[in-house]
């Protein structure tokens, strides 16, 4: 579905970014009003916390919005590691999880050297990897039936010659985390082809955006395994993507070397107070896993009922095979046409024949229900 | 004044910005109250548009703050050309000029190739050129005397060779713009050069962040000369550093070249609002441009005065020389122990024996000369 995103191309820019169309494009594109397109290809949460309207109202921040925002994002900072359990000094921040993997390539990536990505999964490892002038090593995950784990034989293999290792768990799209162990696996590996071959092991990223939605982290790998370095973000189960804060989460001694590829202040003062203030509130983050977990078996279920394929799912958002990119491609169009935004893979791409679709609040997977219903009499099986 | 800044070195990067203390360490180090800390070492404004405070209480932004930002920033892009007279397909926004430096870095500059930086000037150009793995081709400016004017026959020969041209006018840290016609001069040699050697003129960035201090601007240039990238920003006189949006302006497919680089939205939906109304109130600039006019020249007096040597400046800060890095050091360390916090240049820099500060409000202003007068009996002449 070309048409729902707009694609820039650079002869500069091995690969890029593409944008996703936005709800102004998506109405006049298919003609309805503003207020009737809704977002389920964003993995985002159809609202934000009570908190944030208080304390933009109380308009309380860090410092003056005429200044600059502590350099040092002291107490965001704090707030990070006492959430995630870890010490101050290991956590790093950024403008979304998208600038701290922009960190990360600045970091430990050098022009000639290569990444290795598991396929399919976020676009932007392979964009940030290109543009950085380095190579991707594509290693395709284990098939659907195999809960699309990574396949840790061939990642190993390519990371042999590699810098870095890029991996999500749960991963995106496909909506599962890796089986129990495998990562840990994945790590004592590479520590040992590292040592065998006499050359330090490439750094491993891993993306845990939705971590939250399973309730567990592989964060406490990185004591043994120094080389890890856990992506964080309060765009998912925080449900503020709009404030763009993520976070590196690392030892100390890798955080060093992302710090000075840090700019002097990519997050805005308001953001760094109100994602500050989240952190601290355990308790914020409950309605909307609570949310999430149920709204997902019911939109499984009924989806299900329809007729269509939905992939199992740990995530606020679900996969859906379609089994051709035609057929994707037309449900896509249907569902658009009634205002409701599906992620859609381009050509060639793994996931080509799905759709992912992201699990909104109840009155949003209600129309969703409706127009799966509606189109799986309009196109032909 | 090392002690004024943290500073982050690694063996990957060649040059990282050098940390500004947050009031936090100021406070501690020096034993003085933290809200008794004024920065005249950021060039910022004291305080933010009044709008501000109504914009967050309102509450009212273009997206839920738990959905990502408009991928286009399609209303503040509108905001932007319309303030500055331009197509809105000549406007890319960043998360603060820094951001679109980054992103310009990335677009224009290849590993191996250079980039002229005439010194001194900020810090970020150099830093983001050797995180590229770009080298570069330092051209001193005149002297202070000259009005530390653009050496043009330096930069154009250096330039013959190089693939971006960083200039900023009025350029930062001393407080004057360019003679007429330099940049233009420059423009015109950089593009007869390229012809006469048969290659693409260099990319020229025009760093304008302090542009509406002098209610002047270099963006007409673009049209004649395409290879044009002006910088501009909401951190200055705009007063809303916090909120971190800064914008390129040039030609449309100029900016096609930077688009790949964009990350997905680093910029805050709330700044997103807040700054796109402050474009399109005109006269939310009048009161702060006033108070600059107005303190500078009673700080620059007052200064004088007391027998500091304040150059002159047509921005919101001036630059003092202290005849030697020695005196300028203990200068700042009288200032520092009174909370006031100078900018100061490390060891070798070209303006080493000088302090740069930042014009504030009136108490603050008065808290700087009773400070200045103290030191002037304090310090041996």
């Amino acid at each position: 579905m070309k048409t729902t995103a707009v694609t820039f191309a650079s002869p500069v820019a091995p690969a890029s970014y593409s944008w996703e169309a936005t709800n102004e494009e998506v109405a006049e594109r298919f003609g309805i009003p503003v207020d009737q397109v809704v977002r389920f290809d964003l993995n985002t949460s159809p609202t934000p916390p009570e908190l944030v309207g208080e304390l933009l109202a109380a308009g309380r921040f860090e410092s003056a919005l005429s200044e600059y925002p502590p350099s040092d994002y002291r107490r965001l900072v704090a707030a990070a590691a006492a959430r995630y359990g870890v010490a101050p000094d290991e956590v790093l921040v950024g403008a979304g999880a998208d600038e701290i993997l922009d960190l990360i390539a600045k970091a430990f990536l050098r022009p000639g050297e290569t990444a290795v990505v598991p396929t399919p999964t976020y676009a932007m490892y392979r964009v940030l990897t290109e543009q950085r002038g380095a190579g991707v090593l594509a290693v395709p995950r284990r098939p659907a039936t195999d809960g699309w784990a990574l396949d840790v034989d061939a990642v190993g293999a390519a990371a042999r010659t590699s810098a870095v290792v890029w991996l999500c768990s749960p991963n995106n799209p496909t909506g599962l985390p890796e089986p129990d162990g495998a990562i840990e696996a994945l790590l004592g590996r590479l520590q040992a082809d590292a040592s065998t071959d006499g050359r330090a092991a490439p750094v491993v990223v891993l993306d845990e955006a939705y971590a939250e939605f399973v309730g567990a982290s592989l964060l406490p790998l990185r004591t043994r395994y120094p080389e890890l370095v856990v992506v964080r973000t309060a765009s998912k189960a925080y449900a503020l993507a709009g404030l763009r804060v993520g976070f590196a989460v690392a030892r100390p001694e890798v955080i060093d070397r992302m710090n000075p590829y840090r700019p002097p202040g990519s997050v805005s003062t308001v953001s760094v107070t109100v994602v500050t203030e989240a952190l601290l509130h355990p308790t914020i983050l409950d309605a909307n896993l609570t949310r999430v977990a149920t709204e997902r078996a019911r939109l499984r279920a009924g989806l299900a009922a329809i007729g269509w394929d939905v992939g199992p799912s740990v995530t606020n958002f679900v996969l859906v095979d379609f089994e051709t990119p035609e057929r994707a491609a037309a449900v896509a169009d249907g569902l658009l046409r009634r205002g409701l935004v599906p992620r859609t893979f381009p050509e060639g791409h793994p996931v080509a024949a799905y759709l992912r679709l992201t699990v909104r609040d109840p009155a949003e997977n209600d129309r969703l229900l409706a127009a799966a219903h509606d189109l799986a009499t309009e196109l032909p099986a």
